[in-house]
Formats: structure tokens, C-alpha cells, sequence
């Protein structure tokens, strides 16, 4: 048995690199850029007027001028226009190129229109309401550097530089796999011994966030099922997340068939609750890493947050960022193991706090709902103190 | 103009109910549940061992017995058995049903077997290693509450009890239009006074982690264009988001043409920045909300966050959480608007910081991918310090 901390670097060792695609803008959302983005012309395009009101040449206002012909009037999508001098105006608007000749828009609410003039009613700043050509970036700047999640604030960018389609990381192929004989599909009614599957649905669910879809894969605990199915499973995905089959029971298959089939044992068991029994290992030849979680809901649902995301992250260059929150109540963790506490966090006043979550061992599957992640506890023998700063796992 | 409070509050005041329907359970998953979902049964359904090993009668142990010989192994997934007597055990694994007459299991680490018996190495404490029959979750206990977001914790409640196909809230149909002739395809070239189409693909993308896959247009700044599809556009959704059109321009033909088609106005501008010329009105017959926003990028994206969201989250009977962070640096806000200042939030040591973001206006899309939501500042004469606490609207 190895400490949490051994456990989680020999995952984070085993990266792989699935390449990268090229995906349509839309679907591209929640996916991982993989190439820089730059400024494909200068950002605004042209001198941009970010008002309706005048445009006019500010030369006009030192020379004392206030009334101005008006000799046209743009709006946005027209091709620029010159103004024939600096004595006249044109009334324009938000959107609209500034036409050459003109440096000055003057809002609406700042002039009076009278008989095809405007009358400038205060003296205006050189400038002013102008977005000008450039300023937010010009032609070749790197407006998105790559190994960053597309949410719709990135789809803008890409829109606007016209990336109709886009380059983002490949993700893994990956297979979901529940086994246990005392399992039945969700539409079954169970009999007294048996119960529902419920975590390789809860997987599918969680994987979405991350935009896999999963296979999934029941296994009844056989040997020669388990082979022959995991020979087929390890040739067609790069990840396998498995639950059950890996504690000391007599029908937990899973290590030795897996050993059998060139899948290498990284390790197995943890020191840690819940999830101790986990298996890691990797098969060289098609590069496939091996998740295999113990059985119970919180088991599965708990070392997926603390060992898959993270190093999924790490896989499509994602930086998956250190949390850290303030413990609401005393909590003892004693024992030799490292423990991932249920809890529910909130933000008071600027602090995040994370309140334990009461739960019933590590098959109450209802406790999930009531919390949004884990703390981390390694073990000591002082009490984790209220107030104390302990570090946080998303869920 | 009315100021920002108002605008929210009459917003919150203008919600839909979409009514509720049923989808196949891993459709769920982002979906707010309308249901209360009950235990089909107790948890665990029956009495359930959490360790591999011996189960044995406790009073045996009180006897002074410490060798037992096997009469057979359970595994997870066997119906219950009955040991024959308290002088035999069982080897059982977990999950798999304590059988009757047994009411305590001996992990395997803490017994020896020889020649088909088991010995005891240190007295168990009565009751152990056993997950009680009901002790989660007794028959008709609420699991989990309506008015949820289902996430992967709630799908595997789901799933344990049987919930194949799940009821829901409806989500609206939306129509996301962009108005303005300088607006080009992203496939496109533009020429040089035109700008690519970012706002509706930015909505989209949004939406699509509401679960909300909106139909997108683009109409010309032509008054009877705009008048024909938005009489076909109100039929036939519940929401419309506009961007551009509502500014004071004389194409902004907004405003008019959803008057003149039954869409009362309930207000339009605001005393805020970025956002100010933002058009709200409700259209009766078909109950259509419609939120026009100005055409810039920052500024559709900050009324989309600061009233869309919460709006929507009102209408489906989801909580929006209040969120307040701590400002870390000096901001000052003495014009009369209430002001979105755009920020990138960081954890650090258990309080949640917000470092406001640089932006050259609200033209400036490539700013909004360094945020990660806007504050909300109301107009003040002193300057929010740094460390002082703020409210925070998560984009």
C-alpha cells in the first residue's frame, strides 16, 4: 500500500497526448485549444465611432466654428466616406467608419439639428468618441494562446478573426466499466440482493463536463468474460475507468486478469478512505492507462475527482488549479490513511468555507448530492482545526 | 433611463414557467430536476457487508469461541443464506448480503484459515463491518428535492432507484438575432468597414451550459426585414436575445418595430456601463420576453450574465446564488451608472480575490476572455478600496 501523495504523482506520470482535430466553431465549446489565435487584421478594423451623434474635423472647433452642414449620414456597414471639408459634418453612427478628414464624434444629446446643420452646443475633446483603428490589437497579435478551455467568451475571439473551424486537443476514447454480479440495469426491478447500477451512469454523467462520451460495459464477475472483454476494451480506447473487481474478495478479478493481458500494474491499494483498493496501470502497447475504482458510489465518484481530472487535465494541457478552503468545523483524521471529507462549500463575505457533509460510509450515494467536493485530509494526530486552510477537490 | 435595480427587479418580475417533461435519464444530466425523487426501497436494501472476510453470530464471540468452521462463500449479487448455526461462519465479500443468523463480519486480515475453518485473532466488536439494512435511507424517504440542477451525483441517485427516464423543467426556445449591416459571416473576408458576426455564436456557446441550443439569425438594418422576421421569430419562441439595434441611431429600428408588433416595452436604457442602451419588453399573447441588447460584444455579454442567467434560473425554480469577492485593487466609480467592471477571479488562501481586468471598452471582445465574470459597482463618490467586499456576477 502507498501514500496518497506517491499514488497521485505515479498517475500524474502517466500522461498520454491524443494529437489534435479540427472541429467546426460550434462544437469546438468546452474543448481545448490547441493553436494560438492572432489578430487576422487590426482590432477595431477602422476608426470606429462608438456614438451616433456628428463626426467632424476638430481643426473646425479651434477655429471657433459651432454650426456645421450636414452633408450625409453613415451608418454601420458602409464603406468609408471623406468628408469634403473641415466646415462640414456628418451625422454618424455607433458602429459606422469615421470618415477621412474627421477626427471628432459629437453626440446627439450635444447638438441641435436645425435646417441641415448641427450645432455643436459645448466645445468637445479632440477625439473623443473614437474607437480607434488598432488600439485594442493590431494585425498578428496573439489574442488566445493554446492549452486553454473554449468557453463562449473565446468563441467571440475566434468568430471575430474568422476561425469557422478550429484546432483543439483530441480526447481520449474512453470505456466505462461496472462489474459485479449483484448488479441490474436501472430499468430492472431488483431483487432483494441485488441493487442498480449506478455508477458507470454517474461516470457518463460526470465525463460530459469534459465532453467525452463514454462507452459503457457491464462485466459479471467471471474470469473468462472479464478476459475476453478487456482484451477487446484495451485495443479500442486509450482510458478504461472500471468500478468494483479490485478489492480482496474472491471474485474481484480485475488486477490478476488485467496483469494477464500486459496491463502493468502501477499500483494497488492506497492509503487513503474512501477509495483504498484502487488499481492503476498502464498497457504499453496501445498506450492505455487503467483507472480501476472500488465499487462503492463514493469509492468511484471520489478518485475519479482526485486522480482522473487532474491528470486529464495534465494530458490536454490544462492547468488544473490548487484550491484552497477554510474549514467550518473540527475534523479528526487520526487514522493512517489520507481522507477525502464530503463537504458543501460556501462564500461568506470573501471566504470560502467547506461545511463536512454527513455520511453514511462510503456506499451512501443520496451524501453526493448533498455536497460539490472533497477535502483533503492526510493523516496527523492534532484535530483539522475550524478555520484551518485545507486543500479542496472539485466534484 | 432607470437604474440598475430597477432594471433587475422588473426583469425578475417578467418570468415563464416552460412547464415540466420526461427525458431518458442520461439526457438529464444539466437539467434541473422537477420531481422529488424517493428510495424505491431501503438503503442499503439489505444488510451489507463493507469487507471481505468471515461473517459470524456475535454471541459465539461472547461464548469464548474463536474457531469457526466455513459452511460456504457469499458473494455480492447471492441471494441471502442462513448460516446454520452460530458455532459456523461464512466467507463473505463485500456487497455481498450478511447472512442470517450472522450479525458481525471479521475482515479477513484479522483471521487465519486452515483446514476450512476460520480463526478469530482479535475480539470484533458486535455489529461491525456491516452496512444496516435502511440505515441511508429507509422506503419513501425524499432523496432528492425538485428545483436542482442534475449533476453526476444526482444521476446516480437517479439510477439506484430506478429513474430510466426522468422528469424535468422545459427549457424556452430561443432565438438569438444579430442586427447591423457591417456584419459579416465568420466564413467570410470582411471588406474593410465590415466586422465579423461574434455576438450570436458567443450566446450560443453561453446557452449551450444552460442545455439551451437556440436558433441563431441575422437581420439586415431594414426596418420591413426586421418587422417579418420578428413577427415569425415571436410565434414561435419564448425568448428572444437581440444584439444591436437599440441604441439611438437612425437604424436602431428595434425598439419601434417591437412596439409596433405587441412587444410592450417594459423598459429601455439603463444607468449602467457597459450595457446602458439594453431594451427589455414582453410580448402578452405569447408570452415572449424579448432582451435587446447593444450590439457590442462587452456589452451583450454583460447583460446576458447580469440579467439573462438569473432571470432564467428564476424561471426554472433554481437558486442564483449571491457571490461576493474581495476587490484587490482600488477601483473608483463616481459617474452616475452602475458600472460591470470586468475581472479574473483567484482563491488564495481560502478568500476569493477578483483583479479587475483591463479593457479597451466595451467594443474589446479579447478582454473578455481574460475574465471570468464582471463586479458590480453602484455609483459612489468614494472609491471602492482595496479588500472591500463587492458582488460578483460570474460570466
Amino acid at each position: 500500500m502507498i501514500s496518497f501523495d506517491e499514488a497521485f504523482d505515479k498517475v500524474m506520470q502517466h500522461t498520454q497526448d491524443w494529437g489534435i482535430e479540427t472541429v467546426d466553431l460550434l462544437e469546438s465549446t468546452g474543448r481545448v485549444l490547441a493553436e494560438p489565435v492572432l489578430a487576422d487584421r487590426d482590432f477595431p478594423p477602422f476608426d470606429r465611432s462608438t456614438r451616433d451623434g456628428i463626426a467632424i474635423n476638430f481643426t473646425a472647433i479651434e477655429k471657433g466654428r459651432s454650426t456645421f452642414p450636414i452633408e450625409g449620414v453613415l451608418s454601420a456597414g458602409m464603406p468609408q466616406k471623406t468628408l469634403s471639408s473641415s466646415e462640414f459634418c456628418c451625422e454618424i453612427m455607433t458602429g459606422a467608419v469615421v470618415p477621412q478628414n474627421a477626427d471628432t464624434v459629437i453626440m446627439y444629446e450635444q447638438t441641435t439639428l436645425e435646417n441641415g446643420n448641427a450645432i455643436v452646443k459645448s466645445i468637445p475633446k479632440k477625439g473623443q468618441n473614437i474607437h480607434k483603428k488598432g488600439s485594442d490589437a493590431s494585425t498578428g497579435t496573439v489574442l488566445l494562446q493554446p492549452d486553454r478551455r473554449i468557453t463562449a467568451a473565446e468563441i467571440g475571439v475566434l468568430a471575430t478573426v474568422g476561425k469557422s473551424s478550429v484546432s483543439v486537443k483530441k480526447l481520449p476514447k474512453v470505456c466505462v466499466i461496472s462489474t459485479g454480479n449483484e448488479l441490474v440495469d436501472v430499468s430492472e426491478i431488483p431483487l432483494p440482493h441485488q441493487i442498480r447500477k449506478s455508477n458507470t451512469l454517474s461516470l457518463h454523467a460526470a465525463l460530459s463536463k469534459e465532453c467525452i462520451v463514454p462507452e459503457l460495459l457491464h462485466l459479471a464477475d467471471d474470469k473468462k468474460v472479464i478476459q475476453d472483454s478487456i482484451t477487446k476494451v484495451l485495443q479500442e480506447n486509450d482510458v478504461i475507468l472500471l468500478s468494483g473487481g479490485v478489492s480482496k474478495g474472491k471474485f474481484d478479478f480485475i488486477p490478476e486478469v488485467m496483469e494477464s493481458l500486459g496491463v502493468k500494474k502501477i499500483f494497488h491499494r492506497v492509503a487513503q478512505r474512501p477509495g483504498k483498493p484502487f488499481w492503476f496501470g498502464v498497457q504499453k502497447e496501445h498506450n492505455t492507462q487503467v483507472f480501476s475504482f472500488p465499487g462503492n458510489p463514493v469509492s468511484t465518484f471520489a478518485n475519479y475527482h482526485v486522480y482522473f481530472v487532474p491528470w486529464l487535465y495534465r494530458c490536454l494541457g490544462l492547468n488544473y488549479p490548487k484550491k484552497e478552503v477554510i474549514l467550518d468545523q473540527v475534523v479528526l483524521n487520526d487514522l493512517p490513511l489520507t481522507r477525502f471529507v464530503q463537504v458543501k462549500t460556501y462564500l461568506e463575505k470573501g471566504k470560502l468555507f467547506a461545511k463536512p457533509i454527513e455520511d453514511g460510509g462510503s456506499g451512501d450515494l443520496a451524501s453526493l448530492s448533498k455536497s460539490d467536493g472533497f477535502v483533503c485530509l492526510r493523516p496527523r494526530q492534532q484535530k483539522y482545526k475550524k478555520g484551518e486552510l485545507v486543500s479542496y477537490i472539485p466534484a
